[in-house]
């Protein structure tokens, strides 16, 4: 008998004969004997249209007011699994963030989940109840109801699984698992067995699109068992795990690249210390990540700072970057709304050298221009025109993969 | 600078263009320099379309997940009114049911309210912030979110409007205020300037909808000032208060009716002390409130027993009934699902002789048959079949408050 932890995301629970397909999974597992915890995010299309009914009353809506409007789709969602599985006979309670209670920062819109409180969880698996667990949403110290940022509830789940110590995370979505490149853009990418966190680290970073990025390092630094798989079939889908066996002789593990991203550039920098910390100073007080920095010395001691924001950053990005570039008698800075991040990631190039060199000539060799490039130890990014996203993942796939 | 207490009906924030008319009416007060608490409901349709979805995957859904789902509503509401509040430069905080906090008992779909904490709500306020609370939901004291049934939006405003020692509440709604009759029925209504605490307490329990009888008992208990009007004009609606001028030279100040009645009759049940307990004991139980009852002694020392319920508590209480039944070895009960409770009221009745047995005759000479009567102080109602509704209120206008 063990304590496992499901989680189901919008689409796992997108109408009424989905949650109740997820409900007799869930029945299931209890009357194998195993105790669960169930985590839950909105019906799909929900969350966005709160955000839209939102927008149409303002265009930077308040960000604590949009967490009490968007932490609905999951309280909605927690109710009615509870409601489906009492109706199959299966004793189950629904928790809110504030119930479990799950204690994050302040950052709204983007809370980190700060310590989970498993008494309450605890009590309802003694009584044998399923406990569902609204995802993506937490509540401050001051009582403020705060959400984890998209795909949170993949953290929630994670987390809800560390506090418990439960035997394993299995992370219920409508894909297969983790693939060596985007199956949409790629047909020759195929479903990979086991993902390590180091690698898994990367690829959610990178857009891969199957875990958030902090419920990855959430599961490395509890070394928990994750298990990403289809809620619409019973194959196995991909293990997240410490390492696996020839990790090291796969050189490139998969090509992931991220079309949300956009690049901002500010020409005509001085160049003096402190101006690198005052424009990304300025971006992080507002909590916009950046990724991609480039930094170029032109003339006259004046500098060129490139950059990359998420796309919906890039509004609220733009107005600090113009109000930052006046202060420093800088040039207005140029948008690029579309461009994409392309990344080759695996652990096993620690010990292989030249691997960004054939990246960049694979790319050049279908006259795709570099705007900026970034490595780490197991990954180089490049990031180009959007419109060339597409043939970039399948030429790199081929290269580095297989065709 | 007074206090005052706003609450808006579903439908006057039932879409985007109505919760920015509301919160520039809002906005309006407190340029006035008037603080301001405002309680909302659900966005119009947005709780049948919730309750749409428990019903979906269970005829009787769980009550304690029932009020998780249902609470978004007013959730959604407090949000969005708290957004546009802000775009328009006035200051605004949401607050849910947990963080106010109103405590109530654990009868979930219908609980009430034990005690309002107004420091969080005070804070709000000489902050200079609009303080916009949820209506409808509260939290009992092992936090669970529970809900104050049907209209319950009405009593959280009142009830914050005395905890926070309001120098009014103003109930806005789709109607100009109370009517004679319901306006929709019988042409010949009209609306009245004052009801008091006493008359609207029956008003409200025989089928008017303008607010929730709780609500009427709270302002009556603090004697608080109430004015129900319209949200889509200024024109005055109608104060609820203690007294009003003339109030006794009115007989009948008003015709009620409600058609959201059942009957059901057991016939053949044993005259033996203790079965009228056994039969509304269950009943009461299950939290179904039981009206117009009547017992008649029947043959063989048998009785018939019948009684009203909700129509929505019609399938729970015959499966009591059918049980209760069994047991003392009764028929089973025969349903009447369509029927209309027609009601007048007025102070003045207590001083005037006669108002019963001229709504019998009233009623007799339209051919409608009474079913059963029950009367008080101040009203006297009647259930009669369903379809005669319309008639019966118009004649009874006609003969007790004029054509």
């Amino acid at each position: 008998m063990a304590l496992v932890v499901h989680k189901y995301g919008g689409s796992s629970v997108g109408t009424i004969e989905r949650i109740r397909a997820v409900a007799q999974r869930c029945a299931a597992v209890r009357a194998a004997g195993d105790d669960l915890a169930v985590v839950v995010s909105a019906m799909k299309g929900e969350t966005d249209r709160l955000l839209g009914l939102a927008a149409a009353l303002s265009a930077l809506p308040d960000r604590r007011e949009q967490d009490v409007l968007v932490a609905t789709g999951e309280q909605v969602s927690v109710a009615l699994l509870a409601i489906a599985l009492r109706e199959l006979g299966c004793a189950a309670r629904s928790f809110l963030g504030h119930q479990v209670r799950i204690l994050t920062d302040s950052s709204f819109n983007n809370a980190r989940i700060r310590d989970i409180d498993d008494a309450e969880l605890r009590g309802a698996l003694a009584r044998g109840q399923v406990a569902v667990v609204a995802g993506f949403q937490g509540i401050d110290a001051a009582g403020n109801i705060t959400t984890l940022g998209r795909g949170g509830s993949d953290t929630t789940a994670v987390a809800v699984a560390a506090a418990l110590g439960a035997a394993r995370c299995d992370i219920f979505t409508d894909v297969d698992g983790v693939y060596t490149a985007d199956p949409n853009v790629c047909a020759a990418a195929r479903k990979l067995d086991h993902v390590s966190y180091e690698e898994m680290l990367e690829l959610a970073s990178l857009g891969a699109k199957v875990l958030q990025i902090r419920s990855v390092a959430i599961a490395s630094k509890y070394r928990l068992p994750v298990h990403t798989r289809s809620s619409f079939n019973d194959r196995p889908g991909t293990w997240l795990v410490e390492s696996y066996p020839m990790m090291e002789d796969v050189v490139v593990l998969a090509v992931a690249h991220d079309l949300n991203q956009a690049q901002i550039q500010l020409a005509d920098v001085p160049d003096r210390p402190g101006i690198a910390a005052m424009v990304f100073g300025a971006l992080a007080a507002d909590d916009i990540n950046v990724d991609m920095i480039i930094q170029g010395v032109g003339a006259d001691a004046r500098n060129d700072v490139s950059f990359t924001v998420r796309k919906e950053d890039l509004e609220r990005a733009r107005r600090i970057v113009e109000r930052v570039a006046g202060e420093l008698g800088a040039a207005a800075p140029v948008l690029r709304p579309d461009v994409c991040k392309v990344s080759v990631v695996g652990q096993g190039m620690r010990h292989h050298a030249g691997v960004a060199a054939r990246m960049f000539s694979t790319l050049a060799a279908q006259g795709i221009n570099i705007l900026s490039i970034s490595t780490s130890e197991i990954k180089v990014s490049c990031v180009i025109d959007a419109r060339y996203a597409e043939l970039a993942v399948r030429t790199l796939h081929d290269a580095f993969i297989g065709a």
